[in-house]
């Protein structure tokens, strides 16, 4: 039996022993991939019309903290983040690749971890781990992922598309990822101000799992196909509903109204952030990280998924002169903001 | 006029600023690209039927030391590695993304000629800059470039495929960017000892370029489909021909003979590696990043290229059994070993 609690060092291993130890559970499941991992590159045979193709880059101390991220989680995250720029296009996820980065005070237990999220967001998702390339770092970890999609070329959804009065859409909920970090950050200070302070994450745990754990909604995506919706524009979440509405109007040429009284906030986000003192609005339009899809529907579709429990209709499209704006519950309007995660997180 | 030497804290852009910034002068100039950067994810419509995608990730610290790699090469460098990769399929390379991560030390006009590389490298082998990720960094500086190619089924080359008795052979000559590597080492460390020291690089501009500023050999790509070959087996040397030769080996289930003095060292890479009392046949085999194709052909093919001058036939393929050896001047037998690029740098 193999000692959980043995640490084996990278340098005992080398590049070639650690990739191979890291991908010899992994096994493809699409039929577009033809060979993964083990050539120079990886051989693909699309299926579609179109394929799509996304990157992201996340930096320990930058992008997470590892005081309070498990490795699994951000395995997992660093899947479901790229996975949910694919959903964004309107395309099903087929391919990724994962670089990472370590220093020395990783373990080759340590990187397996890691791997045991990649690997169950690749599991959840059906995606194919085909290529990356594993190095040591000078300090921190650092993981780029690149994933690839295919969409029927009548299915891909983009910024631009959107038409006046269109309806504008929002799947789940807003501001709980955000909501969630603020958690751990008030916990993680609690910590190291009294190590003997026990962080108290239980009753939080559905936002502290929002930030830890978010999903690509690619859930949206098959439901939409079902009921035969496609998307005239779509983005999803991670820098905020103000800043993803900006990026749709830039490309669609088109005004925004969007109504307070609309706004999906789920009721742990909502207490958290008047707990810490914060606007829940401002929260939901703000807060980033929740992955969620921001898309806009023709009026003849409404029909169509008016019904679902997880898609809100938040507001509808404009003459571009006319602005982005959030009409309050008393009518107030005012006009929107693109702060962006980064931005807001700094204030905050 | 612009000042040329004003320094633009990154700070003072802001992530969307700086992609803006930097992408504005980059063009897609292939068919298969509908969409670049600027959405969710880029847009393909792949032309052949077998598309190919690798992945490369260059730390600062590990892979490359700013002391003496140029921004410009370093951007150079990071796309060309990548396409020698998708060479090294027999494909033709078509996008590019690029990631990097970047601590606030950079300023805006250094990334700016980190990309200037990056955009003669995209110039160079025709290939377009689809999308990407700029983030800040706690240290170092990371680049993660992921290439993508096309290639008919029929001319897909891999690792695996070699015949019994097929020809080895090699583009261009090696050990060249091992020798520019010692010759930039020997000159920091004279540098730092007493800065007035000037470099003496003048001389040895061929090897220190070889290491610099290495060039994916598309153009031996290109001929061999105009002399209608088609290699058995193909794999780019960055680890050190030894390393690939045992590549090929293990993936073909061949044993490789290879001849001592079929080996091609350039003049200025022979006499370095004296110089540093080192000895060029075993720079030729186990040093990295020369970025030449090793590739396997049937014997019926070697008419249509035996007087090329930049394609050397090291060798030949047998039984497994028989294993991988080095042929030397003499007739002596040596069994080759996979040092790998690493190991090797390790040792000298």
């Amino acid at each position: 039996m193999e000692d959980k609690n043995k640490r084996t060092e990278l340098s005992q291993l080398g590049e070639f022993g650690l990739i191979d130890e890291i991908t010899k559970d992994f096994r493809c499941v699409n039929d577009s991939t033809l060979l993964g991992v083990g050539d120079d590159a990886a051989v693909l045979r699309p299926e579609k019309n179109r394929q799509v193709v996304s990157t992201d880059m996340l930096c320990e101390g930058v992008h997470f903290d590892l005081s309070y991220v498990p490795l699994k989680h951000l395995g997992y995250k660093a899947i479901a983040v790229n996975v949910s720029d694919i959903a964004a296009m309107n395309a099903i996820p087929k391919q990724v690749t994962v670089s990472i980065a370590l220093s020395n005070r990783f373990s080759k237990q340590a990187v397996e971890v890691l791997y045991e999220g990649i690997r169950a967001a690749c599991s959840q998702y059906k995606v194919d781990l085909v290529g990356g390339d594993t190095t040591s770092s000078r300090s921190g970890l650092v993981i780029s992922v690149t994933a690839i999609g295919e969409v029927d070329e009548t299915l891909l959804a983009q910024r631009k598309g959107a038409g006046l009065k269109d309806i504008i859409c929002v799947s789940g909920d807003l501001g709980g990822a955000f909501m969630g970090l603020q958690v751990l950050e008030r916990e993680k200070q609690g910590f190291m101000a009294n190590p003997n302070n026990k962080p108290e994450l239980e009753k939080y745990e559905r936002i502290v799992g929002r930030q830890l754990k978010p999903e690509a909604r690619m859930d949206i995506v098959h439901e939409l196909r079902d009921f035969g919706v496609i998307p005239t524009s779509m983005i999803d979440i991670s820098d905020g509903l103000a800043s993803e509405l900006f990026h749709l109007s830039k490309n669609s040429g088109l005004g925004m109204a969007v109504f307070e009284d609309k706004l999906p906030i789920d009721r742990m986000t909502y207490n958290t952030a008047v707990e810490f003192g914060l606007d829940p609005i401002t929260c939901a339009l703000n807060g980033g990280e929740d992955y969620e899809l921001l898309f806009t529907i023709k009026q003849d579709d409404f029909g169509k998924i008016e019904n679902h429990p997880d898609i809100h209709f938040i507001g509808y499209t404009q003459e571009l002169e006319k602005g982005l704006y959030l009409v309050t519950k008393n009518k107030n309007v005012i006009p929107l903001k693109a702060q962006g995660w980064n931005h807001f997180n700094q204030q905050s």
